[in-house]
């Protein structure tokens, strides 16, 4: 796949001059690891809010693995660790925080979605110092037992990822987090893909399913929710337009981004600010059924001006993507191609051939430039 | 505007090489007076066919305005000839061609509409010989007294245009066309537009707009209408989508494209072959209500392949119309702007503001490349 990775004159190859070079980075790395920090050395903090269950651990490997490496728990730690830790991103999870382990929340009868069940005031103390530069021993919320086991210890990476239910719930938190992404997945799909999980691979009964989310519901409403109208990127996916499709199938995917964002430009489809809408098969793709259909267009979310791009249904040919790819604009793909070649290289995960792969991809090239924007920034300012 | 005259390496403009360079076309004009003619000097056969009262005349206006001068009836003739001559192109009106004038058409029961009431085979012989490059002397018929004058003497120009109710009706006549365009006006603009010009403008009353518009019907339908399917280009006047209008204010054009046509390439929007609706109007434009949509995508018309151009609603100022033509490609332009020019250049004919203007205008621009085809392709063969 040779042409991936050529470097072209076309109007959808942006490439962007990294501001630190890969021999600067590397030694950034290193040195991280005493407390004695410049301002250049400042942890760059995304945070990415979700319901559990709802892909959180599968976007967030697409993001780092944009960054590079594998993400790996800590050696050596606590097998039933949350975190994750590539070359430049450590991905950790905010139910670490939680104040509340399972019988402490069935003792009070709160839900995990509850602010009472979380400590803010360390999950704020701790991401503090991971921004400024300082190793941190954060508690571990062990998922198999429901108990909060001893911490581990978390070196300051370049990028921090702080994921879960409530990244941005509390102010000052929120106030910590250069870059906020919102993955929201709408009643009717969540309720698809709890079917198809529970039901098919674990045997519980539909009403146990439709029990389980009605229970959460109130609470998602209340205290998650929320937190998606101050997101700069939103992920959106809703059942598809196309066909009749009552098991999510087929997913319409739209992406929420927030104008004047001052760390990234919202990515277009072949006319920035008009109101598009392109069905790319035909003389020259043969999709097969049900096709893809693509969208852009200005919009207010909460108030607030953004462009949304929109994907409805899903890619089964390579042509298809790099030709998708070669319509967008400013998507912060560094080489023609990129996202087809990281679409490619995380091909086995779930949404690699619909909008969510595609939207995640972008969103994580978005976070890249994002950082690279902030480094440069503050190199300017040191 | 020195801009719209620029020359650019945008993608919307398309630079043709002339095939003939300007002095070589002087010439040949001049030497067309003899009978003696060469291969190349043969007469390239435009028809245009639509209803009366549908706008031929502006059509023609824009057209012979491509290819320059300014059309005027033979000097010294009939004043109600129908016959415009400009410096490459002469229209003749099919009517010309009546066999029964208004009294006989009267007596015989039959419609201006009917085949009964053409000359076909003087249609033939005349067209025939103007296209070997031959002059002929036509008869004319005066549309003011309904009678038929004696013949005017037409030279044979570079480009011919016959247009009228049945240019393409006589299948001998049809076979010596080489570019065919029919004006497909729906019937409820048809009517919009007769109410507005009888009605407002004439006194007639309502009842005896319907009734004429009743009478015509049968034989529209049964002998023009059907000639639509033979076209390399229709341009299909509709009700705008955009807004309910009764008043036929608002238009949806649509410009039918037959693909694998020999003489020219259909215009497309953003990217050929695919599916597009496109509304320009958004941040970097303020269109006045109910703004602009283009639309762009394959379809099929009577079994064949087309491209489909779509253009609802209208321009309110000039940025807007250089800006849609700028996403347009395969316009056969041959500078960037060209087409804004000649919209400006026309702006007090009636659809300059429309898809009635713009497309007629992309036809003209089509027949200009379909001529140069022409002529290449016989000074190749010569």
């Amino acid at each position: 796949m040779p042409s991936l990775m050529m470097q072209s004159g076309s109007r959808a190859m942006q490439t962007k001059a990294t501001s630190l070079p890969r021999s600067a980075v590397a030694k950034t790395v290193r040195s991280r690891r005493s407390l004695t920090v410049q301002a250049a050395d400042k942890t760059v903090v995304v945070g990415l809010a979700a319901d559990s269950g709802c892909g959180k651990s599968t976007f967030m490997r697409r993001m780092t693995n944009i960054f590079g490496g594998t993400p790996k728990p800590p050696a050596g730690g606590n097998p039933d660790s949350n975190t994750l830790i590539s070359d430049m991103t450590t991905v950790i999870c905010l139910d670490d925080f939680h104040s509340l382990d399972r019988t402490g929340r069935s003792r009070e009868k709160v839900t995990a979605l509850d602010p009472k069940a979380q400590n803010f005031k360390l999950m704020y103390e701790q991401v503090a110092a991971l921004k400024r530069g300082e190793a941190v021993d954060k508690p571990i919320y062990n998922h198999v037992t429901g108990l909060l086991d001893p911490p581990e210890r978390i070196e300051a990476p370049k990028i921090l990822v702080v994921e879960g239910l409530h990244p941005f719930y509390d102010p000052e938190v929120a106030k910590l987090l250069d870059f906020k992404i919102y993955l929201d997945i709408s009643d009717e799909i969540k309720f698809a893909w709890k079917i198809q999980r529970d039901m098919a691979e674990r045997g519980h009964s539909m009403d146990s399913i439709k029990k389980s989310i009605e229970s959460r519901k109130p609470d998602f409403d209340a205290y998650v929710d929320p937190q998606k109208k101050d997101a700069d990127m939103i992920i959106q996916v809703l059942p598809t337009q196309l066909v009749p499709d009552d098991e999510g199938k087929y997913l319409r995917v739209r992406l929420i981004q927030k104008e004047n964002s001052k760390y990234y430009n919202p990515t277009y489809l072949f006319d920035e600010g008009s109101t598009i809408s392109w069905i790319p098969c035909g003389r020259k793709l043969t999709c097969s059924f049900p096709g893809i259909k693509m969208f852009y267009g200005p919009d207010t979310y909460f108030g607030q001006e953004v462009s949304v791009l929109e994907m409805d249904g899903q890619f089964d040919k390579l042509e298809e993507l790099i030709y998708v790819e070669s319509h967008l604009s400013n998507t912060s793909a560094k080489f023609y191609g990129e996202i087809t070649q990281q679409m490619l290289k995380n091909s086995t995960f779930p949404g690699s051939t619909n909008g969510t792969g595609l939207f995640q991809t972008i969103v994580g090239l978005k976070v890249r430039e994002a950082y690279e924007r902030i480094v440069r920034d503050e190199k300017i300012t040191a």
